[in-house]
């Protein structure tokens, strides 16, 4: 995961594109996909920045990543479809559908119950549509 | 930290006194102290609720606890005293200074480099406090 | 309104169940039924802390009680779900029409015009399912 | 407190020079002379809109109405000058210092403990500050 | 754009109704419409605080004044009709689409990710709208 | 301002470098440094995503760029210092003191009459500043 000396502009859209592929899956490649016509750059900054720098950083585990992720689009409240493509990265790095229950339902006590409330019926929907696929 | 079944109440606030000392420590006991005279009970909502009910739960371990408000308070950008009681606490249940910032400066990516920026200064803040007070 | 004393946990319980059907309803049920196979512990908690604890205190009365949630939702803007089940709360516990809009109103102060204004339209929305189920 | 009609936009100021001075007091009067140098039409605004069209609406007392602003201010988190002085114009319409207090504590159930906390030490800094003036 | 002297009330109000056209064209008029049932009041203070007395001001062009618009609501993230609403007026008095993809890019350095992202799909929706319009 | 294309990486960071001191000046100098022993990395970051990728980018002129970011951190009301440092940047790339007074009257339509007026006390603080250092 660390970019060759020669290319590393380059290397660091490579490594975001990796470290996305890894963390949401289908789901990341969809807004890359959704941003194409209009503003194809900004899909280029989210690969770079945070899966590129941030999420390909070594100092905290991928696991630990993620539930801060849902805690804090939990709390923040006003980025559902954000907060459902976590859930499911939360899934694919290892967390619990009961671990992401218990930080949206810790959430209550810094963001309020409406918080914690509306993410965690984001998180029934994404289960459910979960469950429908591979019923 | 079951609570008795002969006296359940006393026992959530028995549970939530415990758990705060655990994890707050003496900046738990001093926002305690400082409701005593104006909303006594508040107080006794915030041992009951956060600490006897939600932190007391066996379905998330203390330190993905602590990540999840410390991403969430930073995120937030409006708690900094509840922030700098968190980043103590994060140190208490065994998060290292680097995760606590690797955890912030994730942040960026979802509240703004702002919010991430004020979160990183409260920890320098509290680091320089705890340097003081052992140097 | 005062828990037993031989049973303090069950009553409290007992105490927010009571007072969620006074204020909220039908509403505050469908939110306690929608968490059964997702998070029954926080169906369990919202009956407790919200309405067991707080709402049931003497200190203030129910219809400043409403009036307080409808004004911090409105300013919040992003809780439209809850917005919505305290329109009705506050209807039921004596609130006019007319005094929920003038409340909402007075959010543009505070919060803006969009927030008062989104608030406005789920108002509406309320109002005009009510007069639906009642034509 | 209706306008005259032969110059209502001068009676619309007037109007909320009236409400300011019966609602926030010495407070009210002290943001419009800081405004003074460097946005005086900003002080003619909120005397107009909030004061002369909105607090001064007869759909909603002024009980109500300052419940309604602490609670939103609570909420909110983030303009504590503007909290505390409607915590004073709470106590300038009748409000007492417990409704007050019952207020900040039941938004802990909308927008977090941390949010409900930091108000509550806000007014105890104004209670503090009201009991030493008069002391 | 000044109001008469013998009429001011009246003035401000028309004033307004004029910069409403001019700025939101019928997406402003649909707004007002949808509140005449529930509250025309507020109709009428829209048109004259945010209309007639802000975008009437002569200290700051339409298209700084529509860039700053965007961006504000683009950062808050919880309110998007009425971001729908300034970027078609954001068109109306000359600024780009590729401006206005610019300025809500942006906003990720301040706000974070997700409120740009969304911001950029709402455009998306605007501007798909305003193609199959005029297609 | 195109990054070379032998080493797109530095350039980038040095792209970020030269922004930040056209844009910033010496205050962005300051948060450069005071993260130096926390979060070297995060200055890193600043530099390059921020200044390096967004402000360097050619459709959007500097102007309307500082415009849309004080309207943004005036609408959040979290992030005065930043705010403060944005009052000073935009006097830097050419925007007058009554204009960024005329955009932050303008966020009491969006944001709330609190939030336009804490910054207002923000820049009468930044002007008073700039005022005795020339003094």
């Amino acid at each position: 995961m660390t970019p060759s000396t020669s290319n590393p502009e380059e290397s660091r859209l490579e490594r975001g594109r990796k470290a996305l592929a890894a963390i949401d899956g289908q789901a990341g490649d969809k807004v890359v996909a959704a941003l194409a016509d209009i503003a194809p750059d900004f899909a280029r900054y989210i690969l770079e920045f945070p899966f590129g720098d941030i999420y390909s950083r070594p100092g905290l585990d991928l696991r630990a990543r993620e539930i801060a992720t849902i805690a804090a689009l939990t709390a923040m409240g006003n980025a559902t479809p954000q907060l459902k493509v976590h859930i499911e990265a939360g899934l694919n790095v290892g967390i619990t559908r009961d671990e992401i229950i218990e930080t949206m339902m810790q959430m209550a006590v810094y963001a309020g119950f409406p918080a914690a409330l509306n993410a965690l019926f984001a998180a029934k929907d994404v289960f459910a549509d979960l469950d429908s696929a591979t019923g």
